[in-house]
């Protein structure tokens, strides 16, 4: 009987199985990845870098899965469809969230999504020394609002008495339904903002501004 | 010789404990704990109720440590005072963040400084069934801004060409400085975009808005 060939490996399967394992909350270092892919932890290095080589090869796999395409539409739209889908992203992995963000990206495929947002601010009439700026915020809002998502449909549950939140608490949605009106608030709250912002309208600077 | 007196033990002590073997990056399980303070499991038990009181005493004890009392300011002063002072907190621990906000909040401390939260903006003016979004947004700004704090240095590194990313990484701030600046800028698109808000100026809704 011929030795079965060895199987391929590549970092995009690296990347998958050490994803994978991740979701299912089982470590995903070097020896957990290599005995999910029947190979030797030895060969493992001759695609991939260590731990922090694993943990970026993670990243791009994750990042491919929510990759949102620009077709050409205005920036603002962009931003919305991005910041839709990187909530979902990082609600459906909070437990990566600390490690990645630690971490320098430097993944193809990452950089090249970060590519197109620059871009498309850059387009969009954002001072180049501004768009980095506008990137972290999305960034912060997306990750954010993402760990939002992943909270429990009870958030608070005071056992004594409060003077204002437990009567809030009383009459408001729970769930999905929290989450997504504080979301809708936040994203407009956030894209009024950016829009003014470029439009050059000055903001309201104090609660005493006058109305137009 | 007297038996020395058995340790004190007070949910306060457990979740320091908890708090600083989590910043150490150790484990603080039942067991753990139980070792640090030199007593049985079986007596942490008299306090707590397993690894989600724990938890819950860790948040506790955390957000006491960067409690941020009210002490009359207007509304979007104390939201500034609070936003930075949580900053601060979660970049210090991002590795309990995907822990705590999974988790339905019950400590009464944490209760307590959302109820001070709750009731500065109901004094502030918006409208009751508005508070709890508006919360979930500061909530989601303070945790993904303190992530971003605790990025690396170098949030990217492209290893090839790009169209935008890299001619803007060239003459960009790095470090504290990038992260301190992304801040100041999406700091100020919130609080303007939630005082546009409460005053009831129109937002701007897209780039052909009229200007006045």
């Amino acid at each position: 009987m011929p030795r079965p060939s060895s199987p391929l490996l590549s970092p995009e399967i690296i990347g998958s199985a050490g994803l994978a394992l991740a979701r299912a909350g089982e470590p995903f270092g070097v020896n957990a990845i290599a005995r999910e892919l029947g190979v030797r932890p030895s060969s493992l290095y001759n695609h991939v870098d260590g731990m922090d080589g694993i943990l970026e090869l993670m990243r791009g796999e994750l990042v491919e899965g929510y990759r949102v395409e620009w077709h050409g539409e205005p920036w603002d739209e962009f931003v919305l469809a991005v910041l839709r889908t990187q909530r979902r992203m990082y609600a459906d992995h909070p437990q990566l969230v600390p490690l990645l963000v630690g971490k320098t990206i430097t993944h193809p495929a990452v950089i090249a999504a970060y590519d197109d947002l620059a871009s498309v601010l850059v387009d969009g009439g954002f001072p180049d020394d501004e768009v980095l700026s506008v990137i972290a915020v999305i960034d912060a809002f997306a990750i954010g609002f993402g760990l939002d998502l992943a909270s429990p449909d009870e958030v608070w549950q005071p056992e004594g008495g409060t003077r204002t939140l437990g009567r809030l608490i009383d009459g408001a949605e729970r769930g999905s339904a929290r989450s997504d009106r504080t979301f809708e608030l936040g994203v407009g709250l956030l894209l009024d903002s950016l829009r003014a912002r470029l439009v050059g309208t000055p903001p309201v600077t104090g609660q005493a501004s006058s109305r137009f």
